[in-house]
């Protein structure tokens, strides 16, 4: 048995989230899936992440205890090519047995993209949310930096306060411009559900001269988990592939 | 009555072409069926070329007479409400009365894409072709040379020749890599029924080290009509919206 780390690249838009369900197609459910194929094993994926429907990944990080001999590189390719082309698999590699992919991760870099022009975007629409109106970069870069840092972000969640609280590290949460493509990179040590996206909504509402009372949820297509980080290597030999 | 000239993008991935059909979605259907609803006249619009299903377009231009009094500025916000989200106008003017958006155009620049990488891609593979091999750059481009320039170039037409002759005269066909990104741009008075898709096909034969017979026409998500040209203002004035 040995522990395969996978990094994973999806296309939201036509998914109905990480998480495997009875119905719709997710990207658990079609790794497993396909998996089961290639080895025969019926084995389940965790993945670092939940990401809800409609939002996207360009490394994902998941993983999965499987017999098979097969060579890292060797299931990559397998995966690749049986997996919906909007589900790719970035590189595969042995983890030390006791990796997992969600409790050992130490942080995670969400981005969220705006198309800040009057004319609604076409070819990136689905990885993009249109706001027409001008936005005060300014004011959106000073109440981001007021949020940085270790709060409670139970307002910033759309789910009731769980006992284990709403206290995050937000890390890093800063704001880009480049032409009309604005995006807010998000940085901590965990996130509360929906919690990156009612930030940006938030922001927004704050670049259009407005104080929200309540954040609002900016639509999941906007949304991209970039990356999870993971402690430094212990044991280099172990991972080795 | 004015005439109207119109820039619009469209990703084609999910429509079936430029031209009107019976049956299925197509951009001069939906453009025609959505200046019907905001002005109520029963018009036809002519674009410059009739990209086939699949090909995509940044600057496909087209023209219609329209009685309307709207002005362009707010014909171009009702079209871009009320066509579906694959079809973007940027940019609405009034021409001279006699502007031909097909007579008229000097010479059409199309682009072709690769996505010259083992792994496949993702986001934009509905706009990239897929090429996982290694290709030799320096005989593409070599092969490139030989084509630019006045020729026959019925072997790249996947039609009969017409009486009409197969003469074109290709400005440019140029090659540029960037990371695994890899774009043939071909400029010309006219093209052929497949021309572009089928000398993309053989360059990237030529880029494999083959000397095909026959050029393969290469898949339609890779092309994109980027600009159309017109003759330089003849009279400035008639120009002005």
């Amino acid at each position: 048995m040995r522990t395969f780390r996978l990094t994973l690249a999806y296309d939201g838009t036509r998914l109905e989230g990480w998480q495997r369900q009875p119905r719709g197609r997710t990207v658990q459910g079609e790794i497993e899936a396909t998996l089961r194929k290639i080895t025969g094993e019926k084995i389940r994926v965790i993945g670092a992440g939940r990401t809800d429907s409609g939002v996207h990944a360009q490394g994902q990080v998941a993983h999965a205890v499987l017999r098979t001999r097969l060579s890292p590189a060797v299931l990559q390719r397998a995966l690749n090519a049986l997996l919906p082309s909007d589900i790719l698999v970035r590189s595969v590699r042995i983890a030390p047995s006791h990796f997992h992919a969600r409790f050992n991760a130490r942080s995670k870099h969400y981005r969220y993209t705006l198309w800040n022009h009057p004319l609604r975007p076409l070819f990136d629409r689905d990885r993009l949310h249109h706001v027409p109106d001008p936005l005060d970069l300014a004011a959106m870069r000073r109440a981001a930096r007021l949020l940085r840092g270790k709060h409670d972000f139970r307002a910033f969640c759309s789910e009731p306060a769980k006992a284990s609280g709403a206290v995050r590290h937000l890390r890093r949460l800063s704001i880009q411009r480049q032409g009309p493509r604005i995006t807010i990179d998000a940085e901590g040590d965990g996130f509360l559900y929906h919690m990156v996206r009612r930030l940006a909504g938030h922001l927004i509402e704050i670049g259009k001269g407005r104080s929200p009372a309540i954040a609002p949820t900016a639509p999941a297509g906007g949304l991209c988990l970039i990356k999870v980080r993971y402690s430094p290597k212990k044991h280099p030999a172990e991972f080795s592939s």
